[in-house]
């Protein structure tokens, strides 16, 4: 049995991200995929990390943000546009702004860390500041968009933004060639689909599974029961997947193109996140590391497999880090 | 006017090095060559990291030590080898002994590290350990190497280990292209002086530059004064490049080939360490930042350059890491 939203026609098909991909080549960076004998060794499996903790402004999101904006006409870029993020799609609107010549507003609570609001700052961006218990982030966003004729890039659940996350996978299969298990955290659930619609293109028999911290398991719950359920700000150091559920565009494509959904809880998750560090020698935040975390936690058996794992991110806040390190 | 060292015919040319590389070929990883936007923007240079860091066992020093164990006949293999060393270069010995069918001893302090001696270990060698106020390492290495028949692999005062090194500098040169400064760690001159080599080759109007801690500044003040200075134990966090001298191979060949020596202290390697970490996402130990720190601490007028940067390795305890991090 199918739900109502499988039966219509996909909102992103694979098209859609060939075009994307097109789109944003001149601006992201074509980043590494890197193998790691200790892993593969751990794991039994072949292993191959793609590395968007290199990416531009450090996470995957540019991708997504550049597909959008590279689709707006000239006169919509010369006007402008505005998001809401305190997180990657911050930087990643205000690092494609102006990159695209697209001046970049950007939507944050008053509160976030003065380092964030200085990131997006130093991207160019003008950052409007709101008092997260008044007026909701995206009604401020739609309100002063509409105000000053702004375009909204949204931070997942648009079809193009998902389009341009799937570039990560499609370069990926590119390089690894095909692949049994294609593992990505998922937030809202972007760069998920992206990344299940290109595995599904590109490697019809690689199961593409979703990893979620433990705390804010909704796109799991919505997995399982096949209708969308819901987080309300959860208690994890994967401060990128605290998103509240997916979305409109993103659950009925996890649906559709997705094999299964994984957790992981915030001590395993900071174990695999310094195993990163320490052995691959690479910095990735707590949210990049969900996928590598349900390997190296052994949440599923991949002896004899190819995987593919997305690292999502790298921008992790070093004070914190060594706090972490330091209790753990 | 020319040193007696200088006159005579050096003991590793460019032929050396490109017989190494094909040596070394099938065992060694061809580590990425990474560039970043903030760093250009920030030095006006176009910036181009080799990142040996990613190397096998985590650093470049596996280069030559497959270089020099590739050469042993089957009946030497089988034998198998011996090295002193509490550092990479026990890592690097005991690796490429693994993969090379070598037997592997390393002799190490009976103090150093637990994790160091277990890493070792873990390669599959045998550790001796020696007490640091009886008989020297090297004395030791050589009596065990003579009862046992073990060849003694050296750290870097060695032809072949020199050559291996060298590898490095020239996949970054296939990579990068020609580059105007190529900026290299120093401790015992067996990285710099095999780089140098390459670039003069490769690169002829390149300018090599080796970069020590200001603490162990011993290869600086061999170079300026063209006479063989020592240091002894240096007070420095970059425990790679603690070593007492330049070597009789390799002092000859930083003469030869190196055109400039630059320092960094410790506050600023450590900065510039942290700032590869966070910006980069890149893991790098504080002799691997080297080059870089010399680079970012404004040491050379990079401007209008383009710059070749070896990040020689990442084995960096992150406990000590996290507690430098809290203090700095």
């Amino acid at each position: 049995m199918n739900t109502v939203a499988e039966s219509l026609s996909p909102p992103v098909d694979f098209d859609d991200l060939a075009r994307a991909q097109e789109r944003i080549l001149p601006h992201v960076l074509r980043t590494p995929v890197l193998t790691s004998r200790t892993i593969d060794a751990l794991t039994g499996a072949r292993v191959f990390f793609k590395c968007e903790n290199f990416q531009r402004m450090g996470a995957f999101k540019f991708r997504g943000a550049c597909s959008a904006m590279t689709r707006l006409s000239s006169a919509e870029r010369a006007r402008g546009v505005i998001a809401y993020s305190s997180g990657n799609h911050a930087q990643a609107v205000a690092l494609a702004g102006r990159m695209l010549g697209a001046p970049a507003v950007i939507v944050m609570p008053a509160d976030a860390p003065r380092v964030k609001l200085d990131a997006a700052r130093g991207y160019g961006a003008e950052v409007i500041t709101y008092d997260r218990h008044g007026e909701s982030r995206e009604a401020i966003a739609e309100r002063i968009g509409a105000e000053r004729g702004l375009t909204v890039i949204p931070p997942f659940d648009d079809p193009l933004v998902v389009a341009g996350q799937g570039s990560a996978a499609m370069e990926l299969f590119e390089e690894a060639g095909s692949l049994d298990v294609l593992l990505v955290p998922c937030g809202g659930g972007g760069l998920l689909s992206g990344c299940a619609i290109a595995a599904h293109a590109l490697a019809p028999g690689c199961r593409t599974i979703g990893v979620e911290p433990a705390a804010g398991d909704d796109a799991t719950r919505s997995f399982k029961s096949r209708s969308l359920q819901t987080v309300h700000n959860p208690d994890t150091i994967a401060d990128g997947a605290r998103t509240a559920s997916l979305g409109a565009i993103t659950f009925p494509l996890v649906l559709r193109h997705v094999a299964d959904m994984l957790t992981v809880n915030d001590a395993e998750l900071l174990r695999s996140m310094f195993f990163l560090w320490e052995r691959m020698k690479l910095v990735v935040e707590p949210t990049g590391a969900l996928g590598a975390s349900a390997l190296l936690e052994k949440k599923l058996d991949a002896r004899g497999l190819r995987v593919g794992v997305v690292l999502s991110g790298g921008n992790v806040d070093l004070a914190w880090a060594a706090k972490m390190f330091s209790q753990g």
